[in-house]
């Protein structure tokens, strides 16, 4: 049904669709900003489009100019990719309204789940654990006093409309509420038009864990075992690893079983993750991500399964044909994400093969970093029988890799993975802290 | 037990027998010829040392160079990789012999194994089909006429010592055969030191399987399923592919049965290989490699198992702990030899990455492809849910090659793998012949 895809996107993410695009015998459209002209998935694609200028407003984030783009490069379905559009439900909706397939959920869906207080009545509806919190949106500041109390300091303020860690405050004495309230409903209106905001019991060094889901749509919900995202700098996911080094079986099982139910409950269609925090003995539901995540290949590694692949049959309103007992997790699979930390052009670009590896990357000698978009310029993925095999897999691949022309996070990537926090497992998400701050400490 | 492996070889796969002991936590040596020093698998090990001059013979076939040069950096052990030295049971022995581990099958299994009448006589006693034949080496021309007129024309000569196509003639009548029988021993003399020669039944247009085995000199041997090598120029494989497309299950079970039986009745040790012929209906064995194989991608990416991680385990004498219902082969994987049809400095070199693609490579930008050695430059290997999208999967692998410098076969291989006997997975080893002839006559 699907024959041509418009992929909304840019980066290393574009290259994937494409890729799959390829594989599946399907037209790809790669719409492009001026500052991506010359990159890799534009080379790659069937066809390219510009979509406008350099900065993501001019263009990936420019709705109509997309749909434009797809409709007369004749596309059925537009790939949003992750990121920019791809958790937009007025996109979705607009997409929808074109005639054309929005890869990804229904708009109706995102919308849902992009409103945090929802998210957490549809979670605690579904029977899900969830962080001692408000029940709805903070009303006032006599409201948040008799809630912060109920559940006990530290809190966290979240806009209700959030993500990303933006419009985030905690809280650990009655004495800041008030000024922090303040700050959060600002910022909140300031980033997502609705200052609207939340409270939830504060967790000081959590684990970051999420279950990777595949829903058809059609009642059939399948997990692919969990992620491990705990390493992570301002929020910033660095290594992704599956499985958790700390969650032993019984614990996976009723995590991934509640993520089930919950996307069940939900009548979700597509690829999505849900996102826990796992305290002490406990985990706690935190949110949905209604898209494809960059961190996908870990899970693709020890399921077998193609997420791209499956979401476009997916979109295609096909059933998926497996049962939760066709899908064996095994092995052990770790993502690290490369980013930039300064803008140039890239003079040499060498990077590791071989088995057990995969690279995921749109980075060429000669390809020009561009300050609009962010910094991440490649996923290296290994996939081993086990973690302590893993481990040296990851080191001697980013061992291979040669970037000249722009400072790289290798070196620090090294540093966490050889660090014995991160190698016993027994470490929560300030270990980039801990351990880098150490090392610059030393020196 | 192994704490340090010298590695005898060069190019791709020493690179690969590199990354296997980073891995597993082993100090890597690499065994370089003058006109290897710059190279990815010298500049890869742990340490280097040079073994003689830029021919093999003064270098890589030189046993007690290789010996010494372990020996001198405190190795355990000895990986002799493909060609060169790894199918030599006298360097085997030597290895032995002074106190190394022969990372391999016993030498006296190599000797076996190396006579092809030996090698025939080991699997008809295995109850293996044979193709008719010679009993033993032929004595002389009356014994050669009435030998062929049991087994009936074509038949083929072959040096009992030989291998890799060398030292073979056809012969299609009884007036050619005093003459070819001249040759043939004339060839095998000077190939193999060693005149004996042996006939059997000639098969016009056959394909080339071969069984993957894995086998622990405990009475544990493994199948890892088959290997279509049918696409082959100039008897030099050129296209790998499992599970083969004319297999059906009752034949796949029969064969590799078969070859476990050989390897269990040889007492086997080591990673190897039982090659068939399939003509009609009917496979017939061929020979043994008793070493790892160019191809061998292919089968760990079908069963999930790393052939060199499990040779170096079997080495240490330890038992494999898998038995044959722990083995699933699934999925399809190909395999594209990439060589090089000139020589030359490599000027640009951008190999695929991303999802379902491997890449077995010593090649970087400002290699020298040197005129001493073979033409493999790389390996390409896909896995796929099945073949129709392994093929798509390989040609966008293929699209994404950009190698400058020197001529490459790449463009070739798309041919081979779009032309419609290979699609439709009807064919046999004439395919280049007829793919390649037909494309140049068409120019």
């Amino acid at each position: 049904m699907i024959e041509s895809i418009l992929i909304a996107n840019r980066g290393e993410i574009a290259v994937r669709v494409v890729r799959a695009c390829k594989d599946l015998g399907i037209r790809s459209v790669v719409a492009y900003s001026t500052a991506d002209k010359e990159t890799l998935a534009v080379r790659m694609a069937d066809q390219a489009v510009c979509i406008g200028g350099p900065t993501s407003k001019e263009s990936y984030l420019q709705s109509r100019n997309i749909i434009m783009a797809a409709c007369l490069t004749r596309c059925d379905a537009i790939h949003p990719g992750v990121g920019f559009l791809s958790e937009n439900a007025a996109f979705a909706k607009a997409v929808e309204d074109s005639g054309l397939i929005f890869i990804g959920p229904k708009s109706e869906t995102i919308a849902l789940l992009g409103n945090k207080v929802q998210a957490r009545k549809a979670a605690l509806k579904a029977g899900l654990p969830i962080t001692p919190g408000s029940k709805e949106a903070i009303v006032d500041l006599e409201d948040a006093k008799q809630t912060a109390k109920q559940i006990g300091y530290p809190i966290i303020l979240k806009a209700a409309a959030g993500g990303g860690g933006r419009g985030m405050r905690i809280v650990r004495k009655e004495a800041d509420l008030a000024a922090s309230l303040a700050l959060a409903k600002k910022e909140a209106l300031l980033f997502f038009a609705d200052d609207s905001v939340h409270m939830e019991r504060y967790l000081e060094q959590p684990r970051h864990l999420e279950v990777q889901l595949l829903s058809d749509g059609k009642g059939t919900v399948l997990h692919l075992g969990e992620r491990d995202c705990s390493v992570q700098k301002n929020h910033q996911k660095l290594l992704e690893e599956s499985p958790s080094p700390v969650l032993n079986d019984s614990m996976r099982k009723a995590m991934c079983n509640d993520a089930v139910r919950l996307f069940q409950e939900l009548g979700y269609r597509s690829a999505g993750t849900v996102e826990f925090l796992l305290d002490g003995g406990a985990y706690y539901f935190m949110e949905v991500n209604a898209r494809l995540q960059v961190e996908h290949p870990v899970s693709e590694l020890v399921s077998g399964i193609d997420l791209v692949h499956a979401q476009i049959e997916i979109a295609q309103d096909k059933a998926l044909r497996n049962t939760q007992d066709d899908v064996t997790c095994k092995g052990y699979s770790l993502e690290c994400r490369i980013n930039a930390l300064s803008a140039g052009t890239i003079t040499t670009c060498t990077m590791p093969s071989g088995p057990h590896v995969r690279v995921d990357t749109y980075l060429e000698s000669g390809s020009v970093l561009s300050p609009y978009y962010d910094s991440l310029i490649a996923k290296i993925i290994i996939y081993a029988p086990n973690r302590e095999i893993g481990l040296r897999v990851m080191l001697r691949a980013l061992g291979e890799v040669v970037i000249e022309g722009v400072k790289t996070n290798i070196e620090e990537q090294k540093l966490l993975i050889q660090s014995r926090p991160f190698t016993s497992g027994r470490f929560s998400t300030d270990l980039y802290a801990k351990v880098i701050a150490q090392e610059k400490h030393h020196d």
